[in-house]
């Protein structure tokens, strides 16, 4: 038997356990932990704001006092992570009998970077009913793998597969409509988590390139994903390929909105997720 | 000259400061705020989540470190809100050139009920589009407003005129589609700003009910509005109706996620809006 090493995701997001920083009133402790951001898994500023979120998220995950699974994450990218080390405190705000909320900062000496707030939940059987379809596209296979500049580090990380919306080239002209569908994993593949399943919510290129033909600067502000699945459907998906859509609604005023959903392979809809982008042109 | 007697929402929403809790290390000071809930927004049980809402985003508005107008809103409901006094600290998590991050918690008896973030920001003119298309309805004035029953005392508060998917009667039986298109203004009629805005995002009942053809147990678990208004279009929306329309996506294990866009009376997108609902079926 032979450990297998560790996969650059799981790398990427890893975390180590300051002492805690005591009790509050309430009794809900606040864990301190420390982490660096990974060049596998930089934009072209900082990192790859998915990785950021599913640190965030797994802060969580690994706290003493979680109870249940992540039902509803917001993530606000409040300011630039610079590469290096970080902290992150992360707070149980309130525990109920079947849901808990949570608070949780990502700091760099001293200056607040990340903030987010998540809902944890113990999920039970109940009536259901999934009111929107998965797009009709090919099969993952079908369609090759696009190549992403290299300068672009953590688009390597995932083998992603265009079916609609591509990112423009250079002689792209503007676009009516800005969706894009996309089958999408980790690369190399990894078994799918709550944790890459935050990140694969933030693998969307900024849709006014897409509708402009252009890149222009263009950043998350705020990004808040809604969880569908349950450990089973995690297990289920394994390491296949996720169809991820995504579309604007509004863009006006230095900020656009995009909606998003991610459906499982077997046609299940595993998460929806909201961004407001900044944006400049 | 006499004094106009405060608006219902606003006699709502109203704080009152206390004293400054103190600088905190990068110089951003906390405010902290008592308010109360009101008997006219209750719902069946603590107040209308919609007016807990812009109560979160009125301390922030009324910070005397506010930077620009809301960008984006996260409002977490980790508890319930019990009639009474409440106390709202307000912080300022970092301030950037163009945009701004806070941290709200609502609190009673030194347990936290509510937390949010938001985003504030300075808006200039950049290309812009809407990407989506307003509902084609009736003029509100060509349908009738629907009586709630009197036990919603919040209900009372918003005229509201249901073009599609009005409350299911009670022989109504299971329906396919959860969407709810409405026009909905404060009653009486007060000229729409940020924070009826942020109450009005809430304005829709539980998706669930219209989907199962009854009411069940259903309550907001946590709620993102996106702002694509400016301080001009809110003038000219004056106090006319607003079109709301709602629908879910994914019903299951508890929880159903709903996304609404909240349209201007001249056509204009003013929000589009999230929620994750708890409910019980």
């Amino acid at each position: 038997m032979t450990d297998s090493p560790l996969h650059p995701f799981d790398a990427a997001i890893e975390l180590e356990s300051k002492t805690p920083l005591g009790e509050r009133g309430d009794g809900a402790a606040t864990e301190l932990s420390t982490g660096r951001t990974t060049p596998a898994y930089n934009n072209m500023v900082g990192p790859f704001g998915g990785v950021t979120a599913a640190t965030l998220l797994g802060s969580v995950l690994r706290h003493p006092d979680r109870l249940g699974d992540p039902v509803s994450l917001t993530v606000n990218f409040a300011g630039p992570v610079a590469e290096g080390a970080f902290e992150i405190a992360t707070r149980p705000v309130r525990t109920n009998r079947a849901t808990q909320h949570w608070s949780v900062e990502l700091s760099q000496d001293g200056a607040v970077a990340t903030t987010a707030t998540a809902v944890f939940g113990t999920r039970r059987p109940t009536w259901s009913s999934t009111e929107i379809t998965m797009p009709e596209v090919p099969p993952a296979e079908a369609i090759a793998p696009l190549d992403f500049p290299d300068f672009i580090a953590w688009a390597q990380k995932y083998e992603m597969r265009f079916a609609q919306g591509a990112i423009p080239g250079i002689d792209a002209g503007e676009h009516s409509d800005s969706t894009t569908t996309l089958w999408v994993r980790d690369r190399p593949a990894r078994a799918l988590d709550y944790s890459s399943l935050t990140a694969l919510c933030d693998v969307f290129y900024p849709r006014v390139f897409l509708r402009r033909g252009k890149a222009v600067p263009a950043g998350t502000v705020s990004m808040t994903t809604y969880f569908h699945t349950d450990a089973q459907a995690l297990t289920a998906q394994a390491d296949n390929a996720v169809l991820g859509t995504a579309r604007a609604q509004r863009f006006g005023n230095g900020y656009f909105d995009q909606s998003a959903e991610v459906w499982g392979s077997n046609g299940e809809l595993l998460a929806t997720t909201h961004q407001l982008v900044y944006f400049k042109d």
